[in-house]
């Protein structure tokens, strides 16, 4: 067992990496939500001035990571590695990012919980002493996503209501040694859950236990409570997965997430105007609320300790057609400004 | 920069970790290759009593685990990490897998290059005192990657000759802090490479650049040229991706590969009699000589300092359907008895 795991799932970094800077950009939908001022940029087109749906969400990711890297006034040969993942096949946002930004990388997979696996991993780089910058990306593209995962966009299909609607945007996070910012103070990596959901339009059911489960986990290892968090926030359960949740967290260890517990995709989108159905999805969600609006509050000490717990759904439309149940994982990262 | 650091794009493990297990298992016609006696297990049909070719690479890849596992006389219980990818999309393979094995589980995905994405990530994380056992594993299986990357296989499609073969297996590692077997000395982390290829049946000239520049990389970080290794093997760059290598190695960095480089797609086969078009490709093509017949010879001796630079090619479908390049990667790993 590593010197720094504490409890089964949980690992404590010795001197716990901060995140200098992150950043935002989102499709023009989510640029109409609450955070509008909290984002680096809105783009007035979902093409974002590309010739596809994929070439813009590459585009998208691209921005975050240089508007990222400004902001620290730093630049990609300053990194040691770019860690980054998305929902396209081939996670080609993440590769042909890449391949512009020049920087050693390695792909990463969790599905919409990439962001919070990015920030974990970099951290154990950062304070195992392999590297004093990493930069980490997720993005995700409603039009790309949805052609891919469900129907294309054109048949303009008939959305049940506990759809969930992918975000279009990209997050970057730069975990380095030292500075100022929200420091990374635990990670609990999750493990796979199943829990006998297979409809590929209701995810926010198939993750929800993952989400718990690492919670549960977490709280028991760390021995901090829900209470310790000013804010706890799940990656794209939405409605339905974040009220499933809260009843799984009290019948599975007796936590009260009743207070403080909110989920990205549902906090994204002003759900009483904006049709989202169940609430957004994707890599993008956690990523566009964690690098743009949460960060923007522990900056400015509103928030003092947040909990990440990104989400994943780790289907494939094939196991899907072939009868699978969806596995869920979550993995939970603490911000905390110390 | 990290401590452990060399050079630009290569680290050190102070404590370099050990493999203290490998596991390899193919399909029938693997089988019949050269490597046959080393193998942990050989199927006798690619359905390996599965009812989809998809359920029968994660059979494998499950099997590959476990069977690692047992040779070090570990559980899943003792794992810290379980790192995984694949080739089918959204990494099925692995993150099935992972439901099984329930070990706290990283996805990547690096394509073809995932063996030695996974030993460089293991070995840092065990070197930085996050873990002291990781597990890392990856697999492809022929006729499941020929229908989501080319032609169902049923429509038996007259085949180029730079085609390559999917090789059908999987490979496991298991990295430790101590323990007898190779170790991991260093790791060259590659960046993505685009060399203007546009042919998705021609991957071997795709990633032979990217391998050429990580292996120079390395060469000129660890001061070591190429004749510090009995032996360097490529992923699956195949038969035109080989003499490409050994030719843009003399005139990137004046390096002379022609003494003592393979590459294991062309090495698993007996290509005067096994009729694989280029050679072998896919994840399984390094992770099966690897962790089977190298792995082997390292631990009797008749091997002490290989080169692994597992290559993969990062496109999509749809990115070459769209008319984009094919970028590729690559990663290098110094496995040596010391």
């Amino acid at each position: 067992m590593g010197a720094k795991r504490i409890g089964k799932q949980t690992w404590k970094p010795e001197h716990p990496p901060v995140i200098i800077s992150a950043a935002a950009v989102v499709g023009p939908f989510e640029g109409q939500g609450p955070f509008k001022d909290y984002f680096d940029h809105i783009y007035t087109d979902i093409m974002a001035g590309e010739r596809s749906f994929e070439a813009a969400e590459k585009e998208m990711l691209l921005n975050a990571c240089f508007t990222c890297l400004n902001k620290a006034n730093r630049t990609p040969q300053d990194m040691d590695f770019f860690l980054a993942g998305d929902i396209l096949n081939q996670t080609i946002s993440s590769s042909f990012s890449a391949l512009e930004l020049r920087i050693p990388f390695f792909g990463i997979y969790g599905a919409c919980s990439t962001s919070a696996e990015g920030l974990a991993l970099a951290a154990m780089l950062v304070d195992g002493g392999f590297a004093s910058f990493v930069l980490a990306g997720t993005s995700s593209h409603n039009a790309s996503a949805e052609r891919q995962y469900r129907y294309p966009t054109e048949y303009g299909f008939s959305r049940k209501p506990h759809v969930q609607w992918t975000v279009t945007g990209a997050g970057a996070a730069l975990v380095a040694r030292d500075g100022e910012g929200p420091r990374i103070t635990f990670l609990t990596v999750g493990k796979v859950q199943d829990f006998g959901i297979k409809d590929p339009l209701n995810l926010g059911a198939a993750m929800a236990p993952a989400a718990v489960d690492t919670m549960v986990r977490h709280f028991a290892d760390t021995g901090n409570g829900p209470e310790y968090y000013d804010l706890i926030v799940t990656g794209d359960l939405g409605k339905f997965g974040h009220s499933l949740a809260v009843k799984m967290a009290v019948s599975n260890g007796g936590f009260d997430l009743s207070k403080n517990y909110q989920d990205c995709g549902l906090m994204l989108y002003d759900t009483r105007k904006q049709d989202v159905h169940a609430g957004g999805s994707g890599c993008a969600a956690s990523a566009t609320v964690t690098y743009g609006y949460l960060y923007r509050k522990l900056m400015d000490g509103e928030l003092k300790r947040v909990l990440l717990v990104a989400t994943g759904a780790l289907h494939s439309p094939v196991t899907c057609f072939q009868g699978n149940n969806i596995p869920g994982i979550a993995h939970a990262v603490s911000l905390e400004m110390i």
